[in-house]
């Protein structure tokens, strides 16, 4: 860490912080410059969160030498992760589809067409709660049982489940149907949930908040990491910017980065990211394309009747068509669908 | 509401969504363009909701013609309301000073520095939780007893005492206690405790999401009117851009539109926008001149100690300094401080 | 064009719009609501533009209905457009490479490598000017002559040449030696340049700001058709938002958005879109995935002295790397590299 | 400046790297650390980029430890800069109002309201292009004869004249009946007119891209400066972001930061940032509390007729009533109007 002190530090200023910094045992380091004093610290930057620095005010800013992650970032770690989803490996060789649906969206209609859509090349069921949806006045905005949800449809799928969770309670009333937890962007930086998920231990589904950067998605995976649990997928949904013709825009230089910062898999969102029906084909394609693990579509029987006001759904049929049309592209990665 | 029609929509499709407008009590209109037919929907639009009409598969697009809020603007509501916190008004004549102090940070230090920040101006204390310190490494990131330090504050202080809420259940743990809660912008969209605070009915310091519109704002302070709550004040603190001199830009400009289209109490937040202790000053008076109702500011006693990587705390000597500095500005908005 | 007059708009004010809409040759529309008067004009909206009905003090809003472009959009025109530039083909079943080389830097050194980066793929050398080096003090800042290195690298290359232009008098200076031109995302909403780009006849390479909007960017593409050139390729390179992990978010949704749009090619600039010499290459493919037509990528004889702050540019032996890596997901998408 | 070197860099890879430092002048530091090597350089940064280092392949980043404008900063230059524009001063006691006109939108007519607006308080009459309007079927889109506006305007009005220039060689054509001259945000960085008008010596109206960022911004100004032009006045128009409510996004928050950072006058364009006229008031005033040293608002004679899309003009009435509106909050921030 290069610390800049301001042009009227003194002398006691910079004893005072090498002395700290030694005593945490890093190396200090003084440079006297023409313009500015700069100290360094040399090691485990980590454990320089304690002396608070940014706050010191004979200090101007601070510089971090290493990246803030360590257990996720392939310096330690530099072969790919494989994290098993009740059994399904993702990760691997196998390019991944998620299918997600929202609890309150007629489960049960959606019940009766899990078995087409898993012929179709579906691995992993993602359930999620029905709150992307910001208006009071929002048909389907009111609270469902969520609990009979999920269960309903445990009973009428052999895919493996995996469903949003936003508090450490609900592990326990819903924790022994799952395979895995989804954390949606909106609770990406809720590092008590984190905390919870890296104690509970099944597989997590990490999905990048709207104005995150990669840095801060990165570090939220470390969280879970850092609280015991390693199995974590990462998921690119879209970034707000200035653009309107999307929804949101698709980040997948993002995706690229993280493959090759993080050993952790990733897998891509693009009807949240694009909001649009007719992006999903050519944004799947491109997600496979940059090294994506897999990705994630939401399919309703009937998506007309979705409740749904911003993003569309997939009807089976659809699905169908995008698993051929992203084949030769999974293939191309050296991947299978 | 103004239906866009698909090229090659049929007159069966025109006609379908016209009965479909009709039936819910809103006056159909039929407009064949030369390149498109155009369909209209007078009247209430929210109940439009239902039909769902953007999945739609004969629809380009839909157009709102009003805005999508009723109860939080100035149509209905000319009027500017005033929200009582703890009996102090906050969007009438005086403009007012919240306090604001994070839970887990040196409470019991705090408690013996309030009585001075009082006298010296401040009307109202909100505390946070510790949640935006965004690594697991960081000093002060584990969880701590959120009501043991308020019971401790509320011990120590006149000021009516305002706390940040995550979840429904919180009410009843701390409810008696406070005379306010606080929604961060993390949670500005949980619209399960927006509609819980809505039949709670204590009056609710609502913070705008980094990366929230306007209009998604305002949509969040409607569902908690709309379920039964008149008593919100809105808080600008910054939005993410690709501006990174500052911790997050501060929108002026959403404050002063927001002033105009709603009725509600707006005041702005110039540390958490900013990130920089020497922007306080002229954001404080910035806000005042664009027409906010109030400033936010933390404090803490000794703030080279506080718990916080990314934003600074004013020390209480620096407050006094800040309410002096404002004071002209407040007066030449009219109003006192 | 739907016209949303304001609340306290009169009679007088709604017949004095409609009369004026009528007098241009479109159909009036007038539908009284409940809240408010809303206006209609069924025909060719552009025609509108002199109307100015946005500044008008009765009028609220206005809403087009219609896409602001005609001559870019594929409803007049479904198939897609193929732009020849220098004979080779954009836009067809081939998947085009565009080398770009800025022209100051070393011209002499980069022409004796120019065979070997044809062998391996290059169709299109595209030569820059060196203005995107922002600071006074960046090395090679200073002018050079841009005649010059145009005319070095005419001789000592078979490959048809695209020079950047800045102003229409540059047209008759290079003219004769070009193939085609580009204009760069700094200009991209020069006026002025586009409809002297639609008399020159030559093919245009219209890069997006990276500030604008895929409408904006259309928009510019329409102002040069509109002039009476057909012969443009759009040319995605990022846009700025707040990930700094990146130097700009490569914006592929975009790429596939105009696709499904525009007749017009899209080519992406995967250097100036991320600034990462190792995303290049998943960039590169993710965008053949998308729909793109082509790629464009700088390349240097010896980037370790490429004058250049901010972003890389491939030798020819990793230009040659990313052609291997890139054909797969080429001939995946149907078309030949 | 910082170096750190990749995990695998060799010792004759740091040795290379502290010679070429030595070299140059500077005085190179090493610092072996447990997890990488990073080296040091102090003293004048900006030799350091004739080494490129970010391209070397040893480097894995490079951190500048100083800011990277000289000239326009306050450490060199303690005191508030005075730029004088036709006799007005810029940048001291004096609040000043700077009218804009677009140079095509009747000037005739506009030339008969100079004298009431220059009564209630303009003090700087800035003439711009027309090139903000995006869509070749926007009314005014076509070319005008700028030079024979300016002279019309020239022989109408007593105050000082500033025009837009976008190519050095406009200078000689307009520039003896100049007091100044306007940079807009599209030119920002257009370096060889940066330099061309530090050589000109005329004050410099540079306003900010509506993409860059503070830096770029001041790295701009610093150009001129370099060039050796010291009249440079800074103009925040707004940024874009992802907020639609505003036509962009007003950053007082980088006025009050560029205030601190740099001696420069600093003036605010509430009606480009805002494109609404409603908030022009409170903007204004927001901007003399943040510390703007003035305002420039664009008048017209019937703002009803105005040929610009997508911001509004204020009428001579609406410019005195905002003139008697701001003086208040300019009185409060000791100065006058």
């Amino acid at each position: 860490m290069i610390i800049v002190l301001k042009r009227d530090a003194t002398k006691a200023d910079a004893d005072g912080i090498l002395a700290d910094i030694e005593r945490l045992g890093l190396t200090p380091l003084h440079m006297p410059g023409v313009e500015r004093v700069v100290l360094g610290a040399l090691g485990d930057e980590r454990v320089l969160a304690d002396l608070n620095l940014a706050s010191h005010p004979a200090v101007e800013s601070v510089k971090p030498i290493l990246t803030p992650y360590k257990l996720v970032g392939r310096e330690l770690h530099p072969h790919d992760s494989i994290v098993h989803i009740g059994g399904i490996p993702v990760g691997g060789r196998g390019f991944v589809t998620f299918v997600g649906h929202a609890a309150n969206d007629a489960a049960e209609s959606f019940a009766s067409a899990i078995d087409t859509v898993q012929k179709n090349g579906a691995k992993i069921l993602v359930v999620s709660r029905t709150n992307d949806r910001y208006s009071p006045y929002a048909r389907g905005a009111q609270a469902t049982d969520f609990a009979a949800a999920l269960r309903l449809l445990a009973q009428n799928t052999r895919l493996p489940l995996v469903a949003e969770v936003q508090g450490i309670d609900e592990f326990e009333q819903w924790g022994s149907t799952l395979s895995g937890v989804h954390v949606s962007g909106h609770h990406m930086q809720d590092y008590a949930l984190l905390r919870g998920l890296g104690q509970w231990r099944k597989p997590v589904i990490l999905s990048r908040g709207s104005a995150a950067s990669v840095e801060e998605f990165l570090m939220s995976a470390e969280a879970i990491l850092a609280a015991g649990n390693p199995d974590v997928v990462l998921c690119e949904s879209g970034i707000r910017t200035f653009e309107t013709a999307t929804r949101r825009t698709l980040d997948l230089s993002a995706v690229a980065w993280i493959k090759s910062q993080s050993h952790l898999p990733v897998v891509v969102d693009p009807i949240r990211a694009s909001g649009r029906r007719e992006l999903v084909v050519p944004l799947a394609r491109a997600a496979a394309a940059a090294g994506a693990d897999g990705v994630w579509v939401d399919v309703h029987r009937d998506p007309r009747t979705a409740h749904r006001d911003d993003r569309p759904a997939l009807s089976p049929g659809e699905f169908s068509r995008l698993m051929g049309e992203l084949r030769p592209f999974v293939e191309a990665a050296g991947r299978t669908l």
